[in-house]
């Protein structure tokens, strides 16, 4: 049985440089140990809650924290009518903190989950981590068998081209979960005492034309190289589906990185992730997604974005161009997403004007 | 510092129903130690012992063991004018073994591996473990990031689609070694102290369309599935090139597998590499596999074969075909490999002869 690190585990920051450089966004707080757990790790930064249900409930930030907190009613103020594409009563509306962020990494993970020990007991930094994925570069085009070649002890291997050893830049690092694994409804339900308890001491880049299943619970990204893509989409109140908001969004990114030549990371850090979601509840939210992924996903696998694409927002006003045509056909929900998406990445523009000398998002400074 | 199981540490073989299932090749034993210390494992099973030098030198078998032995004059008794194609003085010349064996499963290992330990302290069975990602599937169209899915206590995480559970029969399974890495010469030369002290715990499906370094120390598969495919080429004695032998397999049997639908495992189990070779040997023999790997690579990520390639005897021919096509301007080596590999196909047929209701190379029965 895999437990999680205590509060005194917790070393201490060793990151303090990147306080400018770096928001937590969290989607809503209901477990208040969560930021008494992650209080070594967190405090130096800057946290931005958004709020996911009720306006007129309070969330509770312990003394300490350096946190702005965003309900319905301040989302609808800034955004006015393009409110609409930010989900309410789901946690998909964390995406709205991406966009108010005005920092270069984001680091999301939500409330249920807590500092994880690594094999030898000592709890893990999961932010240290997650920043030395994204500093580091990715590999995509070939596959490297020892893992990331970047980390300490480790290399390129015999054969692997060495014109293709300088990498491209990282810019999503997706993190892992023990305890309770990310299964979808159906699996929990056939195997809910499963608890994921294998610590696997790797990161790798998932290679350039393949999709993945990217989780949000534990996710940091590049918002310079990657921002105006992480859109969590529609989902929850009023909407046909839910807990795919994240799974969106990967497909989208990976898409849009393969075609800027931009890398994704999976694997370290873990977090500890403390209880499964009702199975229930989830089947009801995903049971469109699990039928309508089997279409959505082969869309992806084929979408080609045009040259002339060359911003992650031209990559993805394209893409939201893409599923009108081809998706709008499986589901009337996909017309909406697709409008949603191009509100989204107006909205984007609005909170984050291009200034003089500043670099276009999707490219490496 | 890593260390390898002592011979007491390496634990009693638990698959004896494979004794007709699968034989071990080593290209050639100098290291008397060697089969000493793999005895627990590899004793139950049937040796395929290829001799890389000189024919008149005896390689001495401690008492125990079940083999064959074959050196120069017996592949050129056996194949005659089509043992060209088999490789002389480099270790390359394994793959004879490869086609004289009459088992489904191959396991080939080089004689400076021993039995690595896990982080408990437990000696590897890498033959068990090979078995295991041999004996389940493979899903090379999505990527697992809880890494393979059909280990105990993994399955497929939130977002996999349902339709590609099912996966496909694996072909390879690629181990990997603890202690020395499997460093080019120039990477060997640069950090002539580095180990690998990193055992990962996980396997993982090669993405289809993703090319890897496919290192021939630590590595099995399915003859009936992928056989004809594992052709080690030329290398050694008279030839310009050495230390590509596995690599030029593994770019064949990627394309060939993604083209077939089969797949690729990497990962465990581990080896102990106990010691590293001469860099600057390795140097001569690798100088212009670095220069040519640069072209060689981007043409193997471009194969595509025709749909009527359905064995994987056709699709290697017509890989050859492709190879004289589109290498033979890089140099005139590769226009003796691609006969070579016409060769190797014939004499690799005459030595196993369709029988009645035996289902060709390439297709799971």
């Amino acid at each position: 049985m895999v437990e999680p690190a205590t509060a005194t585990q917790a070393a201490a920051p060793v990151m303090p440089q990147l306080k400018d450089e770096l928001d937590i966004v969290i989607p809503t707080i209901r477990n208040l140990d969560f930021l008494e757990m992650w209080r070594p790790f967190f405090q130096p930064y800057h946290l931005i809650i958004v709020q996911d249900g009720d306006p007129s409930k309070t969330i509770k930030v312990p003394p300490g924290f350096d946190y702005e907190l965003y309900n319905r009613n301040d989302i609808n103020k800034i955004l006015g009518p393009k409110a609409s594409c930010i989900s309410f009563k789901d946690s998909a509306c964390r995406c709205f903190g991406y966009m108010v962020s005005k920092k270069k990494y984001i680091f999301t993970i939500d409330d249920d989950c807590f500092v994880a020990k690594d094999p030898s007991g000592k709890a893990v930094n999961a932010l240290e981590q997650h920043i030395k994925n994204l500093q580091c570069p990715s590999t995509p085009f070939f596959f490297n068998t020892l893992y990331d070649p970047f980390r300490e002890g480790a290399d390129f291997v015999r054969g692997y081209p060495f014109s293709l050893r300088e990498g491209v830049p990282t810019a999503v690092s997706h993190g892992l979960w023990l305890n309770i694994p990310d299964y979808d409804a159906p699996t929990q339900l056939v195997k809910p005492l499963e608890r994921n308890t294998r610590f696997v001491d790797a990161v790798l880049t998932i290679p350039k034309g393949t999709l993945f299943p990217m989780c949000g619970m534990n996710l940091a990204f590049d918002r310079d190289l990657i921002g105006p893509a992480m859109y969590f989409g529609l989902m929850g109140d009023g909407q046909p589906i839910g807990r795919y908001d994240d799974m969106w969004a990967g497909w989208c990114i990976k898409v849009i990185c393969d075609h800027l030549g931009l890398g994704v990371k999976t694997g370290l850090p873990y977090i500890y992730h403390s209880k499964a979601s009702n199975p229930f509840v989830n089947l009801r939210k995903e049971y469109k997604g699990i039928f309508w992924q089997e279409e959505i996903i082969p869309f992806f696998q084929q979408a080609v974005l045009p040259k002339d694409c060359t911003t992650v927002q031209k990559c993805y006003v394209e893409l939201a161009k893409q599923v009108k045509e081809k998706l709008s056909k499986v589901d009337p929900y996909f017309d909406k997403l697709a409008d949603a998406m191009v509100t989204w990445i107006k909205a984007w523009d609005e909170l984050n004007p291009p200034t003089a000398g500043s670099v276009p998002n999707g490219k490496a400074a």
